[in-house]
């Protein structure tokens, strides 16, 4: 399926019934299952979609009780967990194995159509691995159940938003793993998608790697020369605006920042770090490049948070709103 | 010269008389000779320190009547520099040289005693290189006249402080430089320089090398556990402070600034990225650990913008009044 037969889709179904959000709620153990609540009872009422909370009812039921809140929308009841399995704050193979199966649910109810867009929560990674989950993460199960390869991970929040060439790798290999083709990929999918969301051609604002740039070869190994500049060449033809590379450590001041609507960072932190400086309560993570909608908070489980009442929902809160957001533009 | 005869010597001279800071004007085809007579302007009358130019006469001259400003204190004429020898925004080896030997004529000054700190405008390394200068930079030279190793660069504003455990090396390089040694000096010289500025004990944030300060081994080659982790160790058994090593995006959240002094950061931008995006106008570069007192603007000559009236003074501003208060908190 294209992007835009899933525009197509979207159409459709919102000519059809009220939008349909899916929000898994993550690992048990966390913070996810209380933040997805506050979330939907902060916007059920006023929000122009309908959402379903994705994950073992017991559990929800139980949280919303402890906590005080009401359950003001559908459950999607996924995930055979009980309260003698597992404790707030220790995820185990049962929590990871639930939180997995209710994003493999909201995949496939959003390829089928039964849901418009899915939010995900915070899962663990090592609960997934622990349940034998063959994926590491949320990203790599969305590519693989959508057949996709052409997607990136970007970060957004009112203030700044930043697309990622390279992701989860260490740092001494960002170098040799960095491609042209990476970043053009990024610099597409950014372009695309601020330019939907604010109905104007975006302009695409591409970091360099080194230090300064690498000033003229100076500080680098010529990957501002061999690998970025063609990059961003290649997008130009392609009729995006492109500003770059600039010096990392410019790239991000208040002045900056006003000339352009994204950035395409070359490595996780050059990114996160300005992003979590500048906005760390309202950032969003999307996965851009996909069939489906989907979005997600931008932190984790927050185990030592988990279960008193004390989680702050309003990155969640940004996830489902960029969601509608998102799906509104597509109409 | 030890630091701490340094200080006994500040304290001779402070009794003396009213302290002296030079205040060398950079490349003179830059902005750094209008930032240099601004600051001075602004800050002669109600200081309680003597300024000193240090550079060509005949340029400050010229380039005050062109702006519009009085020269209100002592010039230290210094480079042979005419104005056939230069256009405005185009360093060449005569402006090269020049920006250089105002520097040498101040570290001489410090040495011994006639000035009580240094402020350094921005010169062009390129320039130097072009006059022969066998520096790359001011911190290399300052380390050789000094005869000191032991020094760490700082990059401080009022909303945060950044210590750079390596500098100018390209980002493939970091991993392999890095060394339990370097992130022990950084944490040192910035416990040390805090602790004197706010007169307490200082605590000191280390970072993270790689993505999620690398999970576990899952991102990383085990930098955090066999550099960072032992280096944490052995400031902590000097009494030091020491928070980390904290993810490298989570490190610089409203929350985190809040609980720290000053960050240790692994490379260049993992230091300036968030130094500029929370803080461009007004941060310094402190060389930490010299037996003398040197500050410096966080910019560069800024050559587009060169003998134009528009530029932003706020830097070498803030330079200055760090050295001041770094000359108060010796005493």
């Amino acid at each position: 399926m294209t992007r835009s037969t899933a525009h197509e889709k979207t159409n459709l179904l919102q000519t059809a019934r009220t939008p349909k959000i899916a929000i898994t709620v993550g690992d048990v153990a966390g913070i996810g299952p209380e933040i997805s609540l506050r979330a939907v009872n902060e916007l059920c009422d006023h929000s122009a979609a309908d959402f379903v909370l994705y994950g073992p009812r017991t559990i929800l039921t139980r949280i919303a009780d402890v906590l005080g809140l009401n359950i003001p929308c559908e459950i999607q009841d996924i995930g055979n967990v009980s309260l003698n399995d597992f404790q707030p704050g220790q995820t185990n193979a049962t929590t990871g194995l639930a939180s997995y199966q209710a994003v493999e649910y909201a995949i496939g109810h959003a390829l089928h159509g039964k849901i418009d867009a899915m939010v995900t929560g915070p899962i663990q990674k090592e609960a997934w691995h622990a349940a034998g989950v063959p994926f590491p993460g949320h990203t790599e199960l969305l590519a693989d159940r959508t057949g996709t390869d052409d997607f990136c991970m970007m970060l957004t929040s009112d203030e700044i938003s930043c697309c990622l060439a390279t992701i989860h790798i260490p740092l001494a290999d960002v170098s040799s793993t960095l491609s042209s083709s990476l970043i053009v990929r990024a610099i597409r999918l950014s372009a695309d998608a601020l330019s939907r969301k604010l109905g104007r051609p975006a302009t695409v604002t591409v970091c360099g790697l080194n230090p300064h740039a690498g000033e003229n070869g100076q500080f680098s190994h010529g990957e501002e020369e061999n690998i970025i500049h063609p990059a961003i060449q290649q997008a130009r033809e392609l009729g995006i605006s492109v500003i770059g590379p600039i010096p990392p450590d410019t790239a991000f001041t208040p002045a900056q920042r006003k000339k352009t609507d994204a950035y395409v960072c070359m490595y996780h932190d050059q990114g996160l770090i300005p992003l979590k400086a500048l906005s760390f309560d309202d950032a969003v993570n999307v996965t851009l490049g996909l069939p489906i909608i989907r979005t997600s908070v931008d932190h984790g489980t927050a185990l030592d948070l988990a279960w008193q009442g004390t989680a702050n929902h309003q990155s969640m809160i940004s996830a489902i709103n960029f969601a509608l957001s998102t799906l509104r533009s597509a109409t």
